[in-house]
């Protein structure tokens, strides 16, 4: 699934102008023309990310007519946070929201969304670039899980999480570096969750900007959980706290 | 790892005797004699599977004079519950046991490993055959846990169930086959926890003998959740109800 892509200026503009969406195009570096300035000013629109590639790697990809443009086909269609969170509300549900700061492994990512569909997580919000991809590997790991969810590529997560603020929806870190405990804070919807990830944990600065920072209590010997299971006690928390208003 | 292994009917008795234990020892078809039946004796004393192979399988095993027999080292020393059980309560313990009836997935064991011995579980039971071998990716996924926690091998997981219930240990399962929540029981320790294999779920026997089914709420339209998230998930409620006493 990850090798499903587009070749040239036209097809690819027909592809987005057809409502197809993509992960990420390759341009060839130094390409000039009117199309192309067109197609970028198209792509970025469309927040779809553009990488400069040099001449060869499209080569590679293709021995067809590429003219210096390739463009990956996402499988799923991505959604923005502005458009979901009032969607919600207006629907008369109280938004559980998922950030992933930078989660890279596939398997991983595909494990997170699994429980995250089935503890009723509205959306999931991944970074436009440094992500884990969404391509057959994820897809097969989350059961299938991301083609119902509503999964939102955004720029940046700082601006995310200032707009849940200002939307009225608490942020809470799923972090070590805190010595409170889950169980020890009140979470009732509307919420948001921020994961970190694998290596790093959470990015400071959404630390520094979200409202809590909770922690599983760690009893053994071993220093860290697997990023999918305590994200799935995490969620399963809010889910305990919440129930009798999300049944 | 899993190619450690020692050939030859001495080089095995020695190592037997010198308190290796071995995973399981395979003994070509047919073999007689006075040697191999003394080794036979041991072994089953020892509690190690004996697996009857034809002479082919030896041979590729190794070119060496294998005598028809060859015996794989386990990374790990074994226990038994009656053993533990009672030294937990010496040691002024409230026992906090998992039970994984044929989990088979050498990742999701490895994982449930890890997420065990971070919640304070004090030993796991495995069923002697059909679970999932403790070889270097299990070991590796666990983080290393696996060498932090004590891992009972047990022939019959139903007499198991029975020990525990003697000793005043309350046995629940995590299953998807109940209508009662997690979170509407009380989950004092003592307690065992019982998670099934990938596929078929907690074994009949188990569900009919254990003291309550129990699961946890599924509110998506993905129709289970992966073993490891599922076990970490009812882990961390078992922590959580269990705080004030064992921190």
């Amino acid at each position: 699934m990850e090798k499903d892509f587009i070749f040239g200026i036209h097809p690819v503009m027909e592809a987005l102008e057809a409502g197809k969406t993509f992960d990420k195009v390759f341009v060839q570096n130094g390409l000039l023309g009117d199309n192309i300035r067109i197609l970028k000013l198209k792509l970025g629109k469309a927040g779809i990310p553009i990488k400069y590639v040099p001449v060869e790697k499209l080569n590679r990809l293709t021995r067809k007519n590429h003219q210096g443009v390739c463009a990956f086909l996402s499988p799923i269609q991505f959604f923005t946070i502005e458009d979901v969170i009032p969607q919600l509300f207006e629907e008369g549900k109280m938004p559980f929201i998922l950030i992933l700061d930078h989660l890279t492994d596939v398997r991983n990512f595909g494990a997170v969304c699994r429980t995250a569909e089935i503890t009723g997580v509205d959306a999931i919000v991944i970074p436009e670039e440094g992500a884990a991809p969404i391509n057959s590997d994820s897809i097969k790991t989350s059961a299938g899980a991301i083609f119902n969810l509503k999964i939102c590529k955004e720029k940046s997560l700082i601006k995310v999480l200032d707009f849940l603020k200002l939307s009225g929806i608490k942020v809470v870190c799923a972090t070590e570096k805190t010595d409170k405990l889950i169980y020890e804070e009140e979470l009732p919807l509307p919420l948001a969750v921020i994961v970190g990830n694998e290596e790093k944990g959470i990015s400071r600065d959404l630390l520094k900007n979200a409202d809590v920072k909770l922690k599983l209590p760690i009893l053994g010997k071993t220093d860290s959980l697997n990023v999918s299971v305590a994200c799935g006690a995490f969620l399963y928390e809010v889910v305990r706290q919440n129930l009798k208003s999300i049944q």
